[in-house]
């Protein structure tokens, strides 16, 4: 039985020898722990793996460490057990690479994951849910019927029970009535490296200023645009002789691969948000 | 004998066909030939180095390629023989990473240029000026002075006959008395990718913003600060656990390597400005 | 009507000039024009795309440019009509990662070729034919069925008229047989950042060495085991802190990646195969 | 006062914390921990850096963790105050750009090192160490006299106490008489992402491989040449128009950057070697 705990709280004193012993004392077996403090903020971040050969009683484990340990360090905390797989809904477009990234991991047993369904505002991608056998709902969003959309959109998430949302290309910007609902739990990739670029046709706005380099940026989804917690981001070289088609297709191959590390860091809890940033665990 | 040859001219057919029987008639071997269309903008780009077995008399190729050649096709173009050192100054400010690149190259011939002066607003590096045997002329710079501080950069400039000038993190701005005077022949170097995080504090605004990468943009200087025509950019990777001041020490290996980099292809001839754009040829 | 030519010939004087003049002729406007010298092996390269504004003959056109121009220059050159679709074979064993990423953009007009059929010797990813509708054909392969196998191939990539071989994590060796009949034209990646780790288990040889960097390697197919002509390579970072297992997963995203990145250059006739090495045309 | 403990001993349960209890109880507050464990050699690495408000007695608090700690684990470890500046010898030979860029960070402060001296075989960078003013030590080294050059260095290196020895490209291969006095402490750099081309000539041996990317590997020295651990590797991208004097170009800007990391590494005591590998900690 693997356990997997995530802390932040005020830094101070003692926490990794407390918490590391209290896992001790029920004969868990570190296997990984990682630690951050940002000092600016003060804050402690604390990642820990911990095995035991004996089924332990979670509940029970969890009210102690509540009360033992994290009431009197203030932190918040989070417990995950080995093998749970989270809910994970998808929306898109009509761009198709990065659903294709998504489901071929998903398929394979890479993405340990399940998937309800996937919303899009078009039939284009239906083909793609069908050869995967997902079901997918066509919730056509314009400025009048956002509003309604977006109602039809919750309601799915909440019947299907969805633990976190993934953009994949959906060229919609979610309102904060869904970001509320799931605050730090919907992930976005955009096609720039943030904070360069942010809004619409990033690439064009990449050629037309002359970069040398091209980029993608997978972040957490807050209520201003582009400017959640970065997750992930990565880059490619470019020059005078590549047109925005081409950039355009290199930076598909970039988007894909951002994303699909971003989903994988976040299903593995291996991300903390805090102050607009993140705590990505190796 | 060797000619580089850089021309960019209104797209038309023929142009290469033009330019290469020309040179072929001079019984000129082309060892090398670049070319390039900005179909947006309708211009033809090209770069061409050629290798004559006899020496050639150079005015008269000139002459004759302005009549049979350039006034056809409205080229804008430039000739360069082989071996000519073009004459470099280097503003500092008292950061020594980028200076001691330059120099270093410099000293080892891998950086082929005559370096007349370096000034500074600053007594700092001095020293290093001295190590490497070079005047360094030390003009302070403040609000009430820069108008007489540049008037004697230009003088000194205008003296040494510099043909370009490299700010290796110069922390002045330059007024457009300077500018004006080298168009496109003026390389800075700035502490990020460009055109994220323009202006003061670049890392502390990466710092904040939690990117999880970093990076460094060598440009030509406009009279707009940090938006000249990009030559080279590179970045690096940084995470969360990585402090402010781990971000200025990976920047100066980024700055001091993409500086030098953008410097070798203005020195070899391998760039054309061209609206607020650079070719540069591989 | 939009043609590419490439060349390669004995290094002389004169031939860029003959060949922008002969298509000059043609009326063709020289959209895109690169060429390389190997001057150790005295080669010249060129690779040259031509629009006509009329249809032209295209068969006088090649007898006329065989005759005036290749014969002379003893060149090698193939001509390439735009809109050619390539028939492109995959070979897969069970590793699906290659497979679907270039099935994805074979399905969304990304790669622009036929696939008759996919072959494997094994029946695992017959459903990601299936989910494309391509025929897959179940070849099994032992020590004593090879040289029969192989034969079936064969009669199959001659059925199909089959232009080039992608080899997307088949982990079979291919014998001369095959190999002799598609000179320069199998693809295979293989999944180490050559020549570091040919053979069997680069990761676990990776790993084993303790490297920083693990990488990936598309070439050109020839009878000596991953030592054929390189078309493209990239590499990510690792560290002590990634097992085997996570060599491997990063190592998908890489061979994926590398590997379409080859067949598109193939595809779009970027390569030049000469003394065991690539040109790659930009 | 700060301390770093740097820790490796065979894995098992309770390790992490009664470390961390132990700095507790001297009411250190840890700074920075990270661990790893080889599951396959069952190996625990520890770094751990603590913060202490008062001064401590260290002699007594290393014989106490001795005691209490180390034995009962059977840890190997070392302990290191904060600001001590360990002494680094450089070997050169001829080519002069890694020892530019250690000198430059050591003489801005970049590099807490003493460097009581710098051997070479031959004159040529006597004027570098002159700049610097550092003793340079001219040792000439031919097949008869290399028993008796490495006594000398010997006797250098015993004389001024050294620490640990940098090669920036020294282009003799040390003997095992000089290897066995400086185990993990002899730091090289080679120039290709080994284990592709260890030994002579690697960027020959690459252009002649037409391999797309290019590298450089620091690692510890040890018997068997260019196979010691790995501290840090890095690449970049060539072509087949680069020459091998473009790859010897690019590759000494990996070569300097590369070694200066390594060096930074095992100055900040972030290397652990084991097994013939390292691990480094961020």
């Amino acid at each position: 039985m693997k356990l997997t705990i995530l802390i932040h709280c005020p830094d101070q004193s003692g926490i990794i020898s407390s918490v590391t012993h209290f896992v001790h004392e029920y004969k868990g077996n570190i296997i990984y722990l990682d630690q951050h403090v940002d000092k600016e903020a003060g804050v402690f971040f604390m990642r820990l793996e911990s095995e035991f050969e004996n089924e332990i009683d979670i509940s029970f484990f969890k009210q102690s460490f509540e009360k033992n340990l994290a009431q009197n360090y203030k932190m918040k905390w989070s417990l995950h057990r080995d093998g749970e797989k989270p809910k994970m809904a998808i929306f898109v477009s009509k761009y198709n690479h990065c659903i294709y990234d998504l489901l071929s991991r998903y398929h394979s047993g890479e993405l340990l994951v399940d998937i309800p369904f996937i919303v899009s505002n078009h039939q284009d991608l239906k083909y793609i849910a069908d050869q995967f056998q997902i079901p997918y709902y066509h919730i056509p969003v314009t400025k009048q019927t956002k509003t309604l959309a977006e109602e039809k959109q919750l309601e799915l998430l909440k019947e299907y029970n969805v633990d976190f949302i993934v953009l994949a290309r959906y060229m919609q910007i979610l309102s904060s009535k869904v970001i509320d609902v799931f605050p730090k739990r919907i992930i976005n990739i955009h096609h720039s490296f943030l904070p360069a670029f942010a809004g619409a046709k990033p690439y064009h706005a990449a050629f037309e200023r002359g970069v040398k380099i091209i980029g993608a940026t997978s972040h957490y989804v807050t209520a201003e645009l582009d400017a959640g917690p970065i997750i992930e981001q990565d880059v490619t070289a470019v020059s005078h002789s590549h047109s925005i088609k081409d950039f355009i297709s290199k930076g598909r191959d970039l988007e894909k691969i951002v994303l699909s590390r971003a989903v994988q860091l976040h299903v593995a809890r291996k991300t903390i948000v805090y102050n607009n940033k993140t705590v990505i665990f190796s």
